[in-house]
């Protein structure tokens, strides 16, 4: 049987904790071994959803040695990407709908209800302009771009997208979670998946951003309580340790050919 | 029996299209009467969609008269935004798919098929990262910043959009379009009426860029059919002549409030 791939990127620490699930499984993790990988390593929520999948022993995990072998799984030449036989899908919201699907995983995650679906999609899409455009540049100013660079960024730069992270969690807060427990309502959804991994990245970093929203940091129990703390935790288990980076040695070619991209980004 | 009730730009020229259909219709059209209408007047693929909705003559559209109309509609306070009953639904494409699944909108805008349905996934995904964070950047840059500051933006600002822009639209050739009718194939999906409205604004401003992109233009062609031509160019009537808003007077205290904003987008 054809099993399913993926291609994740080498931080796919959260690929810990399918182990023992899995067979087929190649483990060769480099640090930076595809050059997507750094700006996908928070789009891991899949692995949740998969617990719900039947066959999960036909799985294979795939980590690529370099950008040539994320090409050869995904067009998009992107970091996750699924492999599905011959077809092929990157995109992190696309991979987990179509893994929903696919293994009809339990309803709460994306609600057959017309109008919750319809919440979830409604997150999904405000998501990125938002929570996304904001809270991973926390971790490129603190620790990836000095790594490369070799120099620290101003911290007006870190201030600015605090601001602008800080609006982005208002309107999370005021108009996505209310007084629910969840984005949709009482159970937790690939929204709410979506939003954490994205927003555990500044707390990797020391800008602990549920520290002072008690809502916000309420919300984020429930998660780590729905997802399972364990689970939780492994899979935030690099982004968490992030700061560990900044002792490793990059290859001086790759810092080269890295660092006016990663100046760009942020501009 | 309740209706649909959509909030919208005040550039909403695409209703005009739907006007025979609608009964209920509140027109208070006035330039620039909600905050963010500037920001979502390509936003109308939804109105395609609708001609497959059987209860046409049940939907209200309304023009708010002000953001606090918005904000009755959407808590997300954008435009456009749907009302269904108590439901409200904000975001563009949240909204199009609740309408695909609530009238059973014909299969190919967002098909049964798992992996098509994923392609159409996995562009929309991609869409705002890329095609949305940079050709209505061109719109601001050429027409509505100087209209609203009184200053031209220097050219290299649109050199810069545009060259963002051209790199996006080369991924969307060879790694969406590639030598397929259609995004997902030989028929029209949301993900090709999703791009074509962003796409269309820089062609409002000047800016051709199916100019020299055949496989590009091919594709809007085989879309501007799809859609029907008298539909496609109703839709884009107000973009296509947005220059013409140069000429008109803007409140100063919208002028004072909004020149800041508008800045800081383009930052």
């Amino acid at each position: 049987m054809q099993g399913l791939e993926f291609t994740l990127s080498s931080f796919s620490s959260p690929l810990l904790a399918w182990k023992p699930e899995m067979t087929n499984t190649r483990e060769k993790r480099k640090p930076f071994d595809c050059e997507y990988a750094e700006q996908k390593l928070w789009k891991h929520p899949q692995l949740r959803v998969c617990r719900g999948i039947s066959s999960v022993d036909s799985i294979c995990f795939l980590w690529p040695s370099n950008s040539e072998g994320a090409g050869k799984v995904s067009l998009l030449k992107k970091v996750p990407a699924l492999k599905d036989g011959d077809f092929t899908l990157a995109e992190c919201t696309a991979i987990l709908l179509y893994l929903s699907r696919k293994y009809n995983t339990p309803d709460h995650w994306y609600p057959s209800d017309i109008q919750k679906r319809a919440q979830v999609d409604e997150y999904l899409s405000w998501h990125h302009a938002n929570i996304r455009a904001n809270a991973p540049k926390t971790m490129w100013i603190k620790v990836l771009i000095p790594l490369f660079t070799g120099q620290p960024l101003p911290s007006e730069k870190l201030q600015e997208v605090m601001e602008g992270l800080s609006t982005s969690l208002k309107q999370f807060e005021e108009r996505f979670l209310q007084d629910k427990a969840f984005i949709i309502g009482s159970e937790i959804s690939l929204a709410d998946l979506v939003a954490i991994v994205e927003l555990m990245q500044p707390v990797g970093v020391g800008c602990d951003i549920f520290e002072d929203r008690p809502r916000l940091k309420e919300w984020r129990r429930r998660v780590e309580d729905a997802v399972g703390k364990e689970l939780f935790f492994q899979a935030h288990e690099m982004i968490l340790n992030i700061k560990e980076l900044s002792n490793i040695q990059i290859d001086p070619q790759l810092k080269e050919h890295l660092a006016p991209v990663l100046m760009k980004m942020l501009k």
